[in-house]
């Protein structure tokens, strides 16, 4: 059945176009006779008026866009979760887009979004995208960053942001394993070009350099993958100098990190402490693992930032100063 | 800074709207001093035409909407990458919403991507929308069922379908179990609103009866989530008759399941027996468990869905037959 159009509609009814445009908008007095004829007409003829043609008079699409590099990390839905329970309430509807870890594709989903006029845009960036970011603020569309920040620190400070203090969490996390006397550390790194990627790796370097060791970390750059924690680890236990502990910089690698040391026949910690930036779910499938693991909130940071597009959105908070929230995390020990 | 027009810009330019319309589509010949002068005011003042415009006039918006009952599972994301491969190569890009099994909220989304008029809609269905997906397909918008089909049997060889075989595939997964002897067998089930729930519990009672039980298995109504898993062995290790082994049927209750068994401090398999439809990625945590499972190939099944797609979405094939393509798998075991 082909698309019914709005003059067929009218036809059937025997109104004006206007006057069908009337009921569906609620937008000016009808008759209820007339009213029931039209909506009569739109059920029999399954009309349905094309969004598309009505955001370009409302303005609004009621859609928000939620771009993030791996849109099957619990990390990040969890964030979107949180989002949604807040934007749902006013009848916004979340639609994702995942970049893989890609600028480029990121580059390209961030032009759809913008060309459908999403109503805003919830960025989790790969990196790499000032301009294109920049150039979408700038154009009036709502951008709320989430858990990274832009690459440069002046552009960085003009967008909203809800993310977590990675140097000071990353460095915790490494205090612990320095505590138990380890200082040959392997770190499992997500790509630089990210700034969770820069500031965690950061962390570990502070931490190390506190405590007085002059020998950095044997640094894996990964991609937050689970194939490059298994990687990472392949790589440490053939290197001359093998760790004695490692820090794995997000959760989807630590479980590569926990499968490739298990496959190994290595015990953690006895052979290989652990220490992972994020939970893993599964992490307690390891009996007694005494893994090391920094906390996260992703809901909480999903609500805050769903908080804060809505006030974006709505036109009288536009002109708010960014908002900037970090989360600062604890350590745990899975026992 | 406001979106510019292209009233604007022809100004800018000191052409007519018309050329410059033709200049970004490429319409028609305009000289190339003409082109550059269009060109360069276009990026001076930031226009971007409205693809919401555009997409009225050309009847294509390039996007292609894929609706899964829970976004963060890897077996849906492998769906994804399998069709976005295909239609990736050919400009579409894919948008994702997740209706967390939940009908009300999928029949807002297919109605949110129906009035946004995507170019197709990949939809794991979480069952009860009948109506709204048959007039969708009615409407002449390419429609592919992926892993669950409708729940009626006649409007389910309407639509084109990838799907595994459930019923045989729980089957073998039992066999597994009865032929180690087990006889009190609990099973973590999806909710039956959904085919795969129905089929994979309908599997495992048929393979009870031909083994001659005449007892059936105690049934843990789920939601196809990692917490249920949890709730139902719990359920079954409170249970007066306990259950010697556990089936769970799907890949997000069987990671509960295993989570909820260690938490007890039961051994796999020697405690307890597990099988699993689906593969769970952090099972090999677990040293010689001996988990049994049922394979899957979702990004096999996302090529096949993606090159339905872009078949119905070229006008001529339009109105071949409804596919029909279900994937049989084998059971593993996990040592």
């Amino acid at each position: 059945m082909a698309r019914a159009t709005i003059k067929q509609v009218a036809a059937a009814a025997e109104v004006s176009t206007a006057t069908v445009s009337r009921v569906l908008n609620n937008s000016d007095y009808v008759s209820e006779e007339i009213k029931e004829r039209v909506m009569a007409a739109v059920n029999r003829l399954n009309y349905r008026p094309s969004a598309i043609a009505r955001s370009l008079k409302q303005d609004r699409t009621y859609m928000i866009g939620v771009i993030v590099p791996d849109i099957s990390n619990p990390y990040f839905m969890g964030i979107s979760r949180g989002v949604e329970d807040i934007v749902g309430k006013e009848g916004f509807q979340l639609i994702f887009c995942s970049s893989d870890e890609n600028p480029e594709k990121e580059r390209r989903l961030l032009k759809l979004l913008q060309e459908k006029r999403v109503d805003a845009v919830v960025l989790a960036t790969s990196g790499g995208n000032d301009p294109a970011i920049k150039q979408i603020a700038d154009s009036n569309m709502p951008i709320v960053l989430v858990d990274r920040k832009l690459d440069s620190p002046d552009t960085g400070s003009m967008l909203d942001l809800v993310a977590e203090d990675n140097t000071e969490g990353a460095s915790r996390l490494t205090r612990k394993l320095l505590e138990e006397g380890h200082t040959a550390i392997g770190v499992v790194n997500g790509p630089t070009r990210s700034s969770t990627g820069r500031e965690r790796l950061e962390g570990v370097r502070n931490a190390m350099k506190a405590f007085g060791l002059n020998e950095g970390p044997m640094v894996y750059n990964g991609d937050f993958s689970t194939e490059d924690g298994i990687r990472a680890v392949q790589q440490f236990l053939n290197a001359e100098h093998r760790p004695t502990a490692i820090i794995s910089l997000n959760n989807r690698m630590s479980l590569g990190v926990l499968l490739e040391i298990v496959r190994s026949g290595l015990k953690i910690p006895a052979d290989m402490a652990v220490a992972s930036f994020g939970e893993v779910e599964a992490g307690p499938l390891l009996k007694e693992s005494g893994l090391y693991y920094m906390e996260q909130h992703p809901y909480d940071m999903g609500i805050k930032a769903g908080e804060i597009l809505l006030s974006r959105i709505r036109e009288e908070a536009r002109q708010d100063p960014p908002a900037y929230e970090i989360y600062s995390n604890e350590v745990k020990q899975l026992i």
